[in-house]
């Protein structure tokens, strides 16, 4: 049957999270001992694909929980241009599923020669990232034999948020990340209601998909998974910018995908649903919030109540599963994604 | 008649070059100058919507000219969240043509609070945000009339080019500016066979826009202008992050605009333009390459020869004439795009 691979390891996610937050503790507390020892003076988050939507929440932690500056690399510029910027005293983590990205490992290298701690965050212990650098934080999620990655997105966003809550010292935050595992389950169980949901949005070719803050990358990862695997041309847009100009091609029964968790983003995306909703947009809402959902074409349920800093993680699994369901709607084959290789080789 | 006020401004662009490198050299001068004194440790570049993307060509240049680690900001880590990063010893500059977006005054305020260096680039010297930064560095554009920014992009390019190559002591790329307005004048000269191309593709309802390098930068405002004024649903992808995934939603006749500028990205992009024509996409290209022009469903034209590191300032004028009139063909005015303001205030 078509897609079974994919829906067998986003249901797995809720276990993925678990084995994590059990075993790879120690790891992260070493790298916190590590970092507070030697405090970076600025952060880069290296990576592509979905390891770079993992990133972007990446940045926007760092920065709001510890006000250490962050900047995601352009690995162009050590691979394609040849300089290597000065990255002494910085802290650079590689993010990369398999390890194997040619040009995350390449910068990784170079960034470490420059004078970097270097941190690998990839799911294979011996992959050739984790070798380049100086400390490995892994993934626990198993083989994934899916193309398009699903259960090692939300653990990337773990071992994320476990490491700046735990350099924040914010013990709430970190024993917060408990819950993970049943939100997850929860946002799970909604499955059938969110087939419902792909199987009414079949037709749709092309789609906006909009948060802000956190979910800013929930809203890139969502929209890369229904590039791979619906062929939807999905855009991301932070609600920010979509306001700076883009609104403009949104006109009636244009799909929009509003990702609006609680916190402090809710007001103004709750604007954004009313303006969208003014010019007729087709509106996906991904929220519990009911004013949001009332103005909604379709609500893909989310548990509640769920610390805004951790909703990426929990949000993403319907977006997950509409992507999935919309593939099969279309009559496409979620495991065989057309053209889409594990470990892509950028030259 | 629709579009005179966007056309005009578009055609403008030789002189506005022309006369910023004429009247702004001395105050890029002195900001290299003072820089020099206090050598910053990273850059931090603050932006929404056109100067956003001139920011990102910004990132390439000053990490490949000067090996300055770039951050692009996230401003709702100040405006939203209520952090302000410590930027101490860092050059922040904030990029606005009105100097009146909210969140950046904002942000730069935040900035200059915390001790880093701080530069606004805007057309507006008496703008909040000229009053809010150490350092300005302006445009000189003239007023700029249509609501979607044209000349003040190419303006923006133009200063942080001058201002990065005036720190990295490189005499032949800054004198090499000189050229800019005659390429850009040449760039022009094709605007009736623009117009036959974008006539051409208007019933085209989507599309990607790719490049690499110092060009990417050109893919995404090039995308930004398709949205704001013809409203074709416009996809800025990296060529790397392309085929990391995205390659996927590209089958029969998909129009994919490739941005292939001669230099360090040519290989790759020659590359990803024979992957495109494998799959039968409707490639339309900016190049003078001839291997690239053959692969091409459409070829806009572009002068040669030109620095890579300058060919933004120029591979952007094809865009903006193909976003234009494709607008004209579709039937909407480019001087009045439906539901865009000037100033986007952020909340």
């Amino acid at each position: 049957m078509n897609g079974q691979l994919t829906i067998q390891e986003i249901t797995e996610q809720p276990e993925v999270l678990a084995r994590l937050l059990d075993d790879e503790r120690p790891a992260v507390d070493a790298a916190v001992a590590d970092l507070r020892r030697h405090p970076p003076s600025a952060v880069v988050l290296a990576a592509r694909g979905s390891s770079d939507n993992a990133a972007l929440y990446g940045h926007y932690l760092f920065e709001t929980m510890l006000g250490i500056p962050v900047a995601l690399a352009s690995p162009s510029v050590v691979t394609l241009y040849r300089r290597t910027p000065r990255l002494r005293g910085m802290l650079v983590i590689g993010l990369s599923q398999s390890g194997r990205s040619p040009d995350i490992v390449e910068y990784i290298r170079a960034a470490r020669g420059a004078g970097a701690r270097t941190i690998a965050i990839t799911n294979e212990a011996r992959s050739p990232l984790a070798r380049a650098s100086h400390a490995t934080l892994l993934l626990h999620a198993g083989p994934e034999r899916s193309v398009a990655a699903t259960k090692t997105y939300p653990a990337q966003l773990t071992v994320l948020s476990l490491l700046v809550g735990g350099l924040a010292r914010e013990r709430r935050f970190v024993d917060g990340h408990r819950a993970l595992p049943d939100l997850v389950h929860r946002a799970l169980v909604s499955a059938d209601e969110i087939a419902v949901a792909a199987r009414r949005s079949r037709t749709m070719e092309r789609c906006l998909v909009t948060s802000r803050g956190y979910n800013y990358a929930t809203a890139r990862e969502a929209a890369l998974k229904l590039k791979e695997t619906s062929y939807v041309a999905a855009e991301p847009l932070s609600s920010a910018d979509l306001l700076h100009g883009p609104i403009a091609v949104v006109g009636r029964r244009f799909p929009v995908v509003v990702i609006a968790p609680p916190g402090r983003v809710r007001p103004h995306l709750a604007r954004i649903t009313r303006e969208l909703s003014a010019r007729g947009a087709h509106i996906i809402a991904v929220s519990s919030d009911p004013v949001i959902a009332a103005l909604a074409w379709t609500v893909l349920p989310v548990p509640s109540p769920v610390d805004e800093r951790l909703s990426p993680h929990v949000y993403i699994v319907p977006l997950q599963l509409f992507a999935h369901h919309l593939a099969l709607a279309r009559g496409f084959d979620p495991d065989r994604p057309r053209g889409l290789r594990k470990v892509t080789r950028v030259l």
